[in-house]
């Protein structure tokens, strides 16, 4: 009886079966209960392999392979079937097994470290919920939480007004301020492009990040066109250099329209004089963006803020939540003093099939248009959702001990043999070498720099290989091979 | 007894206090323990509210507030302290509610759609190892499965070799194609900038993608330098003209440099006419460019791949697998035929703190000089892993399976009152009027389009109020406003 029930329903799902070249389009084709199933078995293994032991020394930082034997290792190839759910957890497995836990304790290696729950759960939010900004039709609390957050830094700028938009990246940010310089010094470029008008030039640290080089090649306007300024002893800006090259490109007969100064560059961590670069800027009418990729947040400490002295004088500041303040990989925002338009008016290009403008609500709102992105990442929320956490008074804590560990540090590298401090570090990063025994008793002189340059590579392939610990190494500025520590997980402790 | 001895523990745990500058930097200070039972609570919510509610049709697909009524219902201030578990639970739940369910099954609006439970595994697992996407050390398993993807893709475009990297966005793929086709025309540019050298010129087809111009616009070309080719009463680039816009460009003693062919454009899922138009480049040494960001995915597609015919041909192809094939935005490609190191020769700016050439293991792995970008996410990484979940032959499925809906859907428009047809769909964009019954007996002339014009504004309007449907409208190439439905989720049936 019910085998023939079975068998009549089987009849008529088929006579009722919509098919379109050769494809059954009855129902949905994912087994969403199956599914579900994944996903929930996935996410313990996530909880207890990378959440759980994000604040556990005694685990690996990295468990090192070369990249012949990770290949083999894991199962990279893709097939023309699929693999079971079985197959697929054991790769999740291997995948994270084989990953740097840049959250754990010891990883010291890039300006980012740590883990902050809350930034976490936003991200899960949104990779799940899957949504673009560029609408309010579609991102109604995404954009809203975006125009929060960034009136918010906008105050911690210290400026009365702007506007502002979140970035994939610090390079990034920095390719739409030097746009924006651009099209504020000559806004006919937008539609003419720079073929026939002078060579504009800018000017940057000597210190700065690479990515005004690449900015300078991607925007047209060539890295030779980067003129590049003296630092001093701690790699700031020497703001009569400034000075001088700017008269330089003047007298060369080209159009000199933008300063880049950085606030807290990433090898030393120094920070440009922002004060006497903004009265050079005012004086020859050119663009102050201030890189604070990585110093901006020196802005929410009360106790640190004067590091930036200055930056409300900025016309566009670049600052990424994601570095020490843990808000994940990528929260960066453009932040521009401009409050009339000009980062739309430089951007847009008008979409009818996006920003169409007989919508029933006000399609101000619909900020895509101010992005050289079309889909774009809601990456304002997962600060903003560790900012309702946390509290400002929280997010000060995290800048405030994060500057103490690094005094700390210092100190202790001041106390032990065979460390030697490049420098008295302004801010969190902590330059030094290692000097082996091998090497203490040597005299000073090339011979001796040039061993000692060999050693940071050495030291640093057997932490990997031990899985002890990962940090950052690097020659600057004519200084042989040397580490940089950055302490800014608040899973540390001393 | 006890309280003795916890006496004399703060006792002890005060007299070994690290303090620097009024920070004690004792231990950790995140409460982990707390920190994962909140990311546990999260979770369920995630599980019950978005993932769960994926398929149902009896949810709504957005709960549609008006901006300001959206501002007092979320709490959206930043405050000095931090909200409780209790407080961010409900937040997060308030944040779910008003967001639109880019995964509900009644979602039309945009060229993304439906839930992938394996992309969405990866992301997670991303999330929460929070990697950057640059240096084999610290991404050594991104790093591979990026390098196995692009393989892949390569594949199928038909190349026999090539190199390639993941964007956040088609429309950074055009640049970064925009900006190779320069460099191969002029390697000079990026050192020199384009100050003194002829217009360059590009050509893309009346209906391209808006990136062009926003590319055009940033990379210092200039809006005006795109000459717009025309298409076809299907909206395909017409190849004659085309050969008409490169003399003209020509004669005017400008320097044409790149074609940017679109395999499936925005509004109508038109297809350029490859063939043609790389035999148009081959005759004038140009740069072919193939914008596949929604195109491409049928290439998975032995039996829609013809779509694309001579796309071997290109030298750069932008694609997205987070459109039709569900992997999750952002998953973008830029795909290029050179395999002589042209990508890394153009983009490189060899940051000694990130790329040091002395490290203990081959560093061919460290990619991430090719991108614009510094940080960058592993984007690659949730295609493969719902590529290793499917298999081909499961992404070829949703492609045969999306472009079968839409001719159901056309054959219904067909049949009923009121739904009229613009053109018959080459791919997956079902674009048609509704005619409301005020106006089925009105005589054609330009006051009935004026009246259709203000149509699917209402329309849509009621459906968002509503929460029942989301669909994109627009005006396009003189037509006035008219739905564009695009059906790619799995979870959608008939």
């Amino acid at each position: 009886m019910e085998a023939n029930t079975c068998k009549q329903d089987v009849l008529q799902k088929k006579k009722n079966a919509i098919l379109v070249d050769g494809v059954i389009l009855n129902g949905p084709i994912t087994d969403s209960k199956a599914g579900e199933k994944f996903v929930e078995e996935a996410c313990k293994i996530i909880m207890e392999e990378i959440i759980q032991k994000a604040d556990d020394v005694t685990e690996k930082v990295c468990e090192w392979r070369a990249p012949e034997t990770l290949k083999k290792i894991l199962d990279l190839e893709m097939r023309d079937t699929g693999e079971s759910h079985q197959k697929l957890l054991q790769l999740c497995q291997d995948v994270i097994q084989y990953s740097v836990k840049t959250n754990h304790p010891r990883f010291f290696n890039q300006l980012y470290a740590g883990i902050d729950y809350y930034s976490l759960v936003a991200r899960f939010i949104t990779e799940a919920l899957n949504p673009s900004v560029y609408t309010y039709e579609v991102s109604p609390v995404f954009l809203l939480v975006e125009e929060a957050v960034i009136k918010k830094m906008i105050e911690f700028i210290g400026w009365e007004d702007g506007d502002g938009i979140f970035n994939p990246g610090g390079s990034v940010s920095n390719m739409y301020a030097m746009n924006l310089a651009r099209y504020k010094f000559c806004p006919e470029i937008k539609e003419k492009g720079l073929s026939g008008l002078p060579r504009l030039v800018l000017f940057a640290s000597e210190e700065c990040h690479y990515s005004m080089k690449k900015a300078a090649s991607f925007l047209g306007i060539g890295t030779e066109n980067v003129y590049f300024v003296k630092t001093d002893e701690r790699g700031k800006m020497i703001p009569e250099e400034l000075e001088k090259q700017v008269q330089r490109a003047r007298k060369e007969g080209s159009a000199p329209f933008l300063v880049c100064a950085t606030a807290g560059t990433t090898v030393l961590g120094a920070f440009d004089p922002l004060d006497k670069i903004a009265d050079i800027c005012e004086k020859h009418d050119l663009w102050l963006h201030v890189d604070a990729s990585w110093g901006g947040s020196a802005l929410i400490s009360r106790k640190h803020r004067k590091l930036l002295h200055g930056i409300q004088r900025a016309d566009s500041v670049a600052w990424n939540p994601h570095k020490m303040l843990l808000a994940g990989i990528q929260c960066c925002a453009l932040l521009v003093k401009d409050n009339s338009g000009l980062l739309k008016k430089c951007y847009s290009a008008k979409a009818a099939y996006l920003f169409q403008q007989d919508k029933f609500y006000d399609v101000s709102y619909d900020t895509g248009d101010k992005s050289i992105q079309c889909s774009r990442r809601p990456d304002a929320f997962k600060f903003w959702l560790m900012w309702k956490a946390l509290g400002t008074t929280g997010l000060e804590e995290r800048v405030n001990r994060a500057l103490a560990l690094a005094r700390y540090l210092v100190e202790e590298i001041k106390k032990r043999e065979g460390f030697q401090l490049l420098l008295e570090p302004e801010y969190a990063n902590v330059c030094f070498w290692y000097v082996p025994p091998s090497l203490r008793k040597m005299e000073d002189g090339p011979e001796f720099w040039q061993k000692l340059h060999q050693v940071a590579p050495v030291v640093k392939e057997r932490m990997m290989k031990k899985g002890s610990m990962m940090l950052g190494y690097q020659p600057n500025q004519g200084k042989v091979n040397f580490f940089r520590q950055v302490v800014i997980s608040p899973q540390v402790g001393c």
